[in-house]
C-alpha cells in the first residue's frame, strides 16, 4: 500500500515505513509498487499518476473535517484531520494557516510560498530578483535588497502565524515547514502530517468498504 | 517645472500644483510642457522620457540620507527624506517599509505589491487566481479561497508594519497605500510624499547649481 499526495509542483508518496517525493517529469511505474491510494489539488499531475496505474484510488471523499470553509483544498484538510487542537502551517507551493480546535476547523488563510514570493518580487524589477537569506536576523532592520525582501517575507509570516496561533502548539509540514518553525518555540515539523491523516481516514473506512 | 516619478509602472507627475500618473505606452510630449526634474528606477522607461524631452534632468545624485542601507532605490529614499520621524509605507509595484529616527534612516524591508501577491498566487494553482475581498474583516477567520488570500496579504502586511512602526507615526504613498493606511490609527495617507522629497532636495540645491 501506498499513500500519494499530489501537489502542484511534487508527488508525494508514503509507503507506511518511508516518505519521498517524486517532480512530475519523473514519474515512473517503478515508484507505484502496490496500490496507491491517494489525494490530488492538481487534475493534470492526477491524470499522469492514472496513465500509470489505472486502478489507483482517491480517498478524497472519505476525508471529512468539521468546518464552515468552503473549497478547503484535500491536503489541507488531511494535514487539519491529524490533530485535534492547534495550527497547521503547511509551507509548500502555497503556505496555508489553519486553526484546529478541539477537532474542529475554524478557518485559515492562504499565502504564496517562498518560491511563489521570489516569483513574485522577479515580475517588479530584476533588481528584486534575489534569494532568500536564509540566516537573517528578524531582530535587525535590512540594510541591502536580498536582506530586505527576506526581512518582508520570514517576519509577516511570523507574524501572521502567531497572530493566528495565539497559544496554540504549531505544527509545521511541506518543504519550507521546517525552516520557518526554527522562528517559533511551541512549535513541532512533522513532514508526515499530510500523510498522518490520509492514515487516519484510511484506517476508519478500512472496514468498511475499501479492501 | 515638473517633477517626475519614474517607477516600474508608471510615470508619476507633479507641476507644484496637482498629481497625475501615466502608464509607459501612453507618455507623451503633451504631458512634458516645462523642463522635468526626474528621478527613476527603471531605465527602459527613463530612456523613454528622455526621448521626449532630451534635458529632462535627473536630480537623483542630489537625493541624500543619512544611512547604512546599501543599494536604496531613489524613490524610497526621496519618500523618506520627507518626513523626520516616522515609518514610510510606500504600497506601488513593490511596499517598502522604511524607519525614519530623527532624521535617519535606520534600514527597511521591501514586499510585494498587492499586484504582484496576485501574480504570485496566480502562478502556484488556477485556484488561487481570485481578486482580493478589500471589504475583509481581518478579525474573523477566512471561510473561503478568496478571503483566505486577502486574509494572507492584509493581515501579515499589517503585522510587519506594526511591528516595525511600533509607536511611531505611520506614512502611507503609492497606489494602494491609501487602501492600506485604512488599517491603522496612527497613519497618513500622503500620496505627495515621494514628490515633497524631491521638492525639499530641488529647493535645497535651487540656490548652487540648478537655474
Amino acid at each position: 500500500m501506498i499513500f500519494c499526495d499530489i501537489g502542484n509542483t511534487y508527488f508525494h508518496f508514503y509507503d507506511t515505513k518511508s516518505i519521498w517525493k517524486v517532480a512530475p517529469e519523473n514519474l515512473d511505474k517503478k515508484f507505484l509498487t502496490s496500490q496507491v491510494y491517494y489525494i490530488s489539488v492538481c487534475k493534470e499531475h492526477e491524470q499522469k499518476l492514472l496513465k500509470l496505474q489505472h486502478h489507483a484510488r482517491n480517498i478524497a471523499e472519505y476525508i471529512e473535517i468539521d468546518t464552515l470553509y468552503v473549497g478547503m483544498g484535500i491536503d489541507r484538510k488531511a494535514a487539519c484531520l491529524s490533530i485535534f487542537d492547534g495550527v497547521v502551517v503547511d509551507a509548500g507551493s502555497a503556505i496555508t494557516i489553519d486553526v484546529m480546535h478541539e477537532g474542529m476547523h475554524l478557518g485559515g488563510c492562504i499565502l504564496p510560498g517562498l518560491f511563489a514570493y521570489m516569483h513574485g518580487y522577479a515580475s517588479i524589477s530584476p533588481v528584486l530578483k534575489k534569494s532568500f537569506n536564509f540566516n537573517l536576523n528578524l531582530d535587525d532592520l535590512p540594510q541591502n535588497t536580498q536582506d530586505a525582501i527576506s526581512f518582508g517575507v520570514f517576519k509577516s509570516l511570523k507574524g501572521i502565524i502567531e497572530s493566528m496561533a495565539k497559544n496554540k502548539k504549531i505544527f509545521f509540514t511541506g518543504g519550507d515547514g521546517k525552516f520557518l518553525s526554527k522562528f517559533f518555540k511551541n512549535s513541532i515539523y512533522d513532514e508526515m502530517l499530510i500523510f498522518r491523516g490520509m492514515e487516519k481516514t484510511f484506517k476508519d473506512i478500512c472496514s468498511k468498504e475499501i479492501k
